[in-house]
């Protein structure tokens, strides 16, 4: 065992604090990262403040990850000491089910094994990347490329594979309409992504405060969805709507936005549900899907992407003595666009 | 102009009765059809009682038309006096927008002319076919295949092509698995004809009633969705479900019987919005979609495939006197699957 330093929750309701926590030895097919930066998603809001359900304390929360390996089981393949690795919102799964077999392991039929706050196969409950080490599974371990900056790499663990893996099911390349709803840790990447990927990219966001910086990434107009009418003159444009906001919106204006056979796709998650016009749906053929995160290969197909074409998270790096502070930030939308913990300040 | 027999709508609120409509005279384009039946649907009913809002009497519905070819304009090329045809929901759309040129005609970007209740070309309201003869653009004229049954073959013209396209377009064959909620006109259709395309089947509905003539049809297992616990145990089964209900259900109840990236498509239209649990999508990247008939290209298609098969709707044929009382059974679910005129009664 390996006794780390972290930084925790200890109650729903206290600010998160330095704490150790315990590593488990290395076996046969684990990897020890040394944790060099961990990116603040919400859902580490979410969860350490149980509002995604009771859990268990002390918890430390972080799964967008990424450090160097330090040390190798004597059955590892995939990484050698010495590498630039990272790891996203799991560290396992059952390995054997059809999900798995195809890859898909964030649909794994037993349930995966989540990064923090889930129960781990020793029965321990896993603990986050606001840490110094982590002790993981090679499969669930992955390779960063050197064109990625250190410090922009955590964010694509969780932002990015979720972005990248609904613009690359959905087709959004070349001569395609994307618009990214909400310009956020999640759509900014979107917007970058699908610009990447050649599509023609359009950010609806309710203000314009963003709109700079959502044409210096590669969007080619700004809607301010705020302002009167301007959903209803969008009617029909967009192939592929990617929508990254988590509070509730009219559906049905946005779906109206699609051409025909289109695709509405939320990768942020509102907890009401949301009223659906099935008219919406019917005229057009069109759909209203989710996305969850992505596979691992996928995961690592996003990360080589992203460093072919040079794209990467916009970052605020902060140390662990500011991390209460992100999390209000976070809250109330004052970051652009993630804040990424140097964890040598741990 | 033509003057011939129909039996129509003179308001919202008298029952149907015979009346004469004119039909325009054969354009170089055009196709003259002695219709010989045409399928009763639900959509007819919405219409004529005004249930999509207002129209203008009196009104002649039925979307659901086979006849022969009596005569053909000078530039008519694809159909000979003798053929035998079928004409669906549509008459004609722009020719010339995006979709057209995909052949999705249904989604025209100037709006398609329905063949009832639109507003044609040359200024006329549009007449259904529980009449005698229509007068339709060669190209939204059909080839009904001999190999189908006669007085069978008008209800594909709107329920088959209407369960086809979203069965093709969703993949529906062998090693899928699909559902179809409801076994009306249009669920019985889906039954079979997704079995014919090799998918395994399973219908939903609320009572066993059906049940014998769902597995007579193909279906590999009938659940009743009435009883306590049903769709629980279905939680992960399929890979596509169509939904052919037109009241409220519970949609997350049926988005948790899909397994990972399924679709459940509806081509049932109920009036109110449905709530849908983001999350329902978001775990296992689920879709809630929806579809509307098909264009021209797909239900050829759709005939083709369906005389290949073997495979026709199972039909009650009445006089024109029983399509008061007819439209009182569809309403009340009490026919076994779709009532078809008899023409020669008009």
């Amino acid at each position: 065992m390996l006794t780390v330093n972290a930084y925790g929750a200890t109650s729903a309701t206290d600010p998160l604090a330095p704490l150790t926590i315990e590593r488990r030895d290395v076996g046969p097919r684990d990897v020890l990262i040394a944790i060099r930066y961990a990116g603040i998603c919400h859902s580490d809001i979410h969860t350490v403040r149980e509002e995604w359900g009771p859990i268990t304390f002390p918890q430390v929360v972080g799964h967008e990850i990424v450090g160097e390996v330090t040390e190798v089981g004597s059955e590892v393949t995939a990484h050698a000491v010495g590498d630039r690795v990272g790891v996203g919102c799991m560290v396992n799964s059952c390995g054997e089910c059809e999900q798995c077999l195809l890859g898909e392991e964030q649909d794994c039929l037993e349930g995966n094994i989540q990064t923090y706050a889930s129960v781990d196969r020793d029965g321990t409950i896993t603990q986050g990347g606001y840490s110094t080490h982590v002790v993981v599974d090679e499969r669930f371990v992955l390779k960063v490329p050197e064109a990625i900056p250190y410090e922009a790499a955590a964010p694509l663990l969780c932002a990015g594979i979720t972005t990248y893996s609904p613009l690359a099911r959905w087709g959004a390349g070349p001569g395609k309409k994307v618009a990214v709803v909400g310009m956020g840790g999640l759509g900014h990447m979107a917007v970058k992504i699908a610009v990447a990927m050649g599509a023609d990219v359009t950010v609806l966001s309710r203000t314009a405060s963003k709109k700079d910086d959502a044409l210096a990434f590669g969007a080619s107009r700004h809607i301010s969805t705020g302002e009167e009418g301007a959903l209803k003159e969008l009617r029909g444009s967009f192939d592929l709507v990617i929508n990254s906001v988590s509070a509730p919106l009219d559906m049905d204006a946005y779906l109206a936005t699609l051409r025909p056979h289109g695709a509405l796709v939320n990768v942020g998650a509102p907890p009401q549900p949301l009223p659906i016009s099935v008219f919406s749906l019917i005229v057009g053929g069109k759909s209203f899907a989710g996305s969850n995160i992505g596979g691992i290969r996928e995961t690592q197909e996003m990360l080589d992407f992203c460093a072919e074409h040079g794209i990467a998270p916009e970052t605020e790096l902060i140390g662990a003595d500011r991390i209460n502070e992100a999390y209000e930030r976070v809250l109330a939308s004052d970051v652009r666009y993630r804040f990424v913990i140097d964890t040598a300040t741990l």
